[in-house]
């Protein structure tokens, strides 16, 4: 049995139990969680420690004193309709009264804004007023039978992620409250928080910042009807204030209003392209982020603690693939992970240590509230099924350490989750030693993701899978991230900017409109002549749902002409449509046994040339095109599985005229494996819940080997 | 038995049949028909003679003599990518080379276009040019990886009905051309010919014109795997040549350019709102079409015959519910049926004669090919199904004449169909003699049906149920055409102009940027106003689809303050919903067993307060909204069933505040009814291939009656 590179969640009480199970899994690190404490009897038995803290809320104290101070958001009314030539709209009637807190002060009122949303235009200050006894906004002078809508500022007085657990778990605690580090005299308090924490805290090792200062959007509302208004992980909303965007404004020389964040009650949702202003408002906050993010993580430093950053809810302005990302200092980026792309996001990321915090938590339910460690759980199935997801990406990239969190106690009753994460442990370790001798084989073909983001948003799209499950793109990107396949993600400048030089396969996968298909980008005839000639030239535009959808030119595709196919819009109801067989010879090239394309979108042929790999009726599926030296390769969408997963590979290796049955691929979609050459080791995984088998050609010959569910084989060739 | 108002199909060579038919249907007219003759015994024994003519074809002589006074069309060659500074593109590669000729004149190039369609810009003139020999446009100066598209003008060598019945039945004689009445040798000729015609045809009593001038566009393509380019029937695209444009400008002061009609490949669908410029043209070829006509039918009045119009296929130019259309001073309009709304679509012109040409056509097989009149072909019941969609209509509104056409001998081996028709005559006139005596009684709500087009496009879209059945507003208007409602047809301008003030329930269906939801129209606040005001006061706004939509603003559908549902956009995917339970008791006042609304769109709750009436999953399909004294009501999409139609009539009753168990309505959904005050007159259909029961509310008490499948009592009380 191998040791280190795991991180234990210990808890008080359970002394015996957490340094037998650091024992058993090899554990050389034990931290504390949301809910438990570390007792002496642990901190001092040789481990590292780490101290989770989650620095802008368990400050309640001083945020009563300074409400001023509470991080805020804009909100807007739904629209009223007037039925006269005034109004009156109480502003808080829709959302839920114990997260929001009307900010009326003079300086915020300033950024507050009544829009006629008929004619989408803002109504004259001087046309509204706001009565602070009733929470109401009266408007006069107005067109009637218009919809109206108060654009205002709200502090958030209770922080959203205890507000979920409250009212998930039906606490009774005090409400948490979050303070904002704008102000100076909060960086102040926050700096000599910081400072007395490492001062009582003298045996942690490593501070693990639960992320830092601003969380996603999460809006939520005052029915419980409806009660979760809004919510976007990747969004900027959260971090708003007078005093930030008239610094913003003294730093950028304009001044950003509210209904730059507001856009039409809309938001700014990251599946959408952004805009100049976002950018700009993005810079801005990670600037800001990084910067006081720095300080504290100095002290950390001062007292020979590392800093690491848990890079979830209260995340914003930690951008782990931005320039900025390195100037905070932070020691280790730990990511919790359901899927392959979020170890590859961790992994990617410039950082010393990666660490990975598996599932599932240590915690009677899991998400949905499902049991896990309790009477009806099945803990070891769970955990077999999210290493399931996650082993085939660690096949891939290196990862530095894994870990759980949670109540260690749980897991008293459920000896085979105690064994089973003893093995995969050493699994991890395993993995770990051959990653470090050198990288493992991988095919030719070299993938670029191409969307609004670009590598800003490698890997992942706005959170967890199962909170974006609906985007083609999150399911293909879930495929990549264990494809013996070299994946970048890159966006529309790029592809300007030559980033198509030492790409094979371009992806470009999502809804009309989306930051995923591009939305407006694809009116640039630069970005289409660049994949045009590329693609002519020798090269693979993949396009799945969408791709390159834009309206107002002949084609609602934009690479039309590559892909062959073009959507059914409703204008060419009229239009005859090409008629055409399946091409079984081309489809067998690239389907495998269970594999296939649901319909999300109607398309057509648009000159009849176009292989069809796969049909519903008259409705092409899957297409392959010929274009020049090169191909335009078309998906109606993508859902990943295994069989899907490895119809994918067969496709982007075909795109780039490799072989489907080469060296150190498997001839069973149900299972995968990764080649070392430095230490000459081969590992087959089985990703099904059966009994499976497979033979891999390798440079020493044949190898074929049978494996029971979700197992693993590591053999020396 | 009755007699009269009859028009039969006669046969040389079947006098006798043709006499006893006469006698037995009650017939006062004899007609001939494409591909039969009448003989001296059939018109002179004393009937009116229906005489058939295709003004534009059928001189072949005349038009090889004149080559270049064949009809026109403009064509779009499809987007080819250049891979160099220059290309060359083949004019005629995609076209049915049988039916076009390219038309490479002085006059026409000068409406020839090279469009780069990666930039949406037309190509300067002096950068290519037109290598006749070869048939190719040869580009030169142009941007690599750009598409190409070539806009030009071909003749039409083929008239296009002639060569539909020439590849489907595989017929075997010279190709008919059409001639262009534009030119004013064409008008010599064709007033000569109609002179000539009359003094042949003495004995002919009607003139039955085959339309006019002007096919519905129909570009047949070179490939017999997409042979149906486009097809449209509502469309002005066959009206084009170098003189009618060069006339447009004369009289516009300005010209149109070929892409005004090419427009990016898409032509101007009917089913997609118009522009000034399509009015403009529209307004110009009626002009056209209306002036020539009438010196035609001068000549047959001159000759004391009569000219009916049969409104099909070159029916372009003749709108009957256009103020032209009297002009013409036609004394008939005759419609081929197969559906209500085309009932409804014939009695509303303004023409002294109203004429249904019935289906069946006496024809070995029917639409798409299926035996009628021969082994495998019970036409006794597909006349019963075309009568039971047409009857319903005539229950409503007064017709003047039914007829059939085609083969009359056919008819011999079917006694059934004999007698059957004998006895739909005999009904027919039944009805024609109540609606003498007065209207029928209806209900209180008066709908309108709000669409780009208004009353110009009463009743139908673009030609046929079959050919327009994915678009709600046919099953609609289809639905309606039976209903004891007044209805009419308006647009957006009559809105802004008070058309609400003698309507109760506006209805607006259709897929969003579409002429029968609106598109562009819907941002002009002016519009969104007066309905939002209307309906606050009162009225009821019935949204099909996606009703009202469009871009740009806070809510997708304009109308959403009022309806209380919007769709959920590709934005909106971070937004919550509103959860709800359908309203039982809200959706049995309108609800019938067996009706249903079908998932065409995905949308939610706007504020949570619309009662939802049917839905799917958390998708609401049928909403009722209160909106002031009014309501908004939201429909998913529509299929025309007998369920779903007394559904739409509940529907309807209810925003119209009436009762829907009132006087004169069945209360059972497969059967309908009409009552004619004067004559104290019930009429009570069943609309069923089953035996029905149904008891009906009269003045009188209640009438309990039980019909065999599609019967028909008339019952006097």
């Amino acid at each position: 049995m191998s040791k280190g590179s795991f991180t234990l969640p210990g808890e008080a009480g359970y002394e015996k139990l957490t340094l037998e199970l650091a024992e058993k899994w090899g554990a050389d690190v034990i931290r504390d969680s949301d809910g438990t404490v570390l007792s002496d009897e642990i901190t001092n038995a040789g481990y590292g420690i780490y101290s989770t803290i989650c620095i802008i809320r368990d400050h309640n104290e001083w945020a009563k004193k300074n409400l001023d101070k509470l991080q805020q958001s804009f909100l807007m009314t739904s629209p009223r309709v007037a039925d006269k030539d005034s109004i009156v709209i109480p502003v808080m009637e829709d959302f839920f009264a114990e997260q929001f807190a009307v900010n009326s002060s003079a300086e915020a009122l300033v950024y507050w804004q009544v829009y006629d949303r008929t004619t989408d235009t803002e109504v004259a200050r001087d046309k509204w007023s706001y009565d602070e006894t009733k929470q109401e906004v009266v408007v006069n002078g107005i067109t009637p039978w218009h919809t109206y809508t108060v654009n205002f500022l709200a502090y958030r007085i209770w922080e959203e992620i205890s507000m979920y657990n409250h009212t998930t778990n039906n606490w009774d605690k005090e409400h948490l409250m979050q303070i904002d580090p704008v102000y100076p005299e909060t960086q102040e308090y926050l700096k000599n928080w910081m400072t007395n924490w490492c001062e009582t805290h003298p045996t942690t090792t490593v501070v693990r910042f639960t992320s830092m200062f601003y969380n996603f959007v999460w809006i939520w509302g005052s029915s419980e009807r409806n009660r979760h208004l809004f919510s976007d992980w990747a969004s900027y909303d959260f971090t708003v204030s007078p005093k930030m965007l008239n610094d913003f404004a003294d730093k950028y020389g304009y001044r950003l209003t509210a209904e730059d964040f507001i856009n039409q009650g809309k938001l700014h949702v990251t599946h959408m392209p952004g805009n100049q202003k976002k950018t700009d408002w993005m810079n801005f906050i990670n600037r800001f982020v990084v910067d006081f993010g720095k300080e504290l993580i100095d002290i950390v430093h001062n007292y020979g603690k590392k800093a690491y950053v848990f890079y979830d809810d209260s995340w914003v302005g930690v951008e782990p693939y931005k320039e900025e990302f390195k100037e905070f200092g932070f020691d280790g980026l730990i990511k919790c992970v359901f899927s392959g792309y979020e170890v590859r996001l961790c992994s990617g990321a410039e950082v010393g240590t990666h660490e990975l915090r598996l599932h599932p938590y240590l915690f009677p339910v899991g998400l949905g509230g499902a049991p896990t460690f309790m009477e009806g759980g099945n803990p070891t199935l769970d955990a077999k099924k999210y290493w399931n997801s996650v082993r085939r990406a660690l096949l891939r990239t290196p990862i530095d350490r894994i870990g759980l969190g949670g109540y260690l106690h749980l897991v008293e009753d459920f000896p085979d989750f105690v064994d089973y994460i003893a093995k995969i442990s050493d699994e991890f370790r395993t993995l770990k030693e051959l990653h470090g001798a050198g990288k493992p084989y991988h095919c030719k073909t070299r993938v670029a993701v191409l969307h609004y983001w670009g590598s800003l948003r490698s890997w992942t799209l706005s959170g967890h899978f199962h909170e974006t499950y609906m985007n083609d793109l999150i399911h293909i990107n879930e495929a990549l991230s264990g494809l013996p396949i070299e994946v970048k993600f890159i966006n529309f400048e790029d592809v300007k900017n030559g980033a198509l030089k030492d790409v094979d396969v371009v992806i470009n996968a999502g809804a009309a409109g989306t930051a995923w298909s591009g939305g407006d980008a694809w009116k640039d005839e630069a970005l289409v002549e660049a994949l045009t000639k590329w693609v002519y030239e020798g090269g693979a535009f993949i396009g799945v749902n969408e791709p390159s959808a834009v309206a107002g030119f002949d084609s609602y595709f934009r690479m039309a002409h590559v892909l062959g196919v073009d959507k059914d819009i409703v204008d060419r109801v009229c239009h005859g449509q090409w008629s055409f067989e399946v091409d079984d010879e081309a489809a067998a090239k690239v389907m495998v046994d269970g594999a296939y394309v649901p319909e999300r979108v109607k398309c057509h042929l648009t000159d009849g040339k176009a292989k069809v790999l796969a049909a519903k009726d008259n409705n092409p599926l899957m297409t392959v095109n010929s274009f020049g030296k090169g191909q335009g390769i078309y998906m109606s969408t993508f859902d990943v599985n295994n069989e899907n997963t490895r119809m994918l590979l067969n496709l982007i290796l075909t795109a780039g005229k490799e072989a489907t049955d080469g060296n150190y691929l498997t001839d069973n979609a149900n299972m995968e494996c990764a080649y070392y050459p430095e230490s000459k080791t081969l590992i087959i995984i089985n990703n099904s819940g059966e009994t499976q088998t497979t033979s891999v050609k390798t440079e020493y010959g044949v190898e074929t080997v049978t494996l029971e569910a979700y197992d693993t084989i590591i053999k020396t060739l």
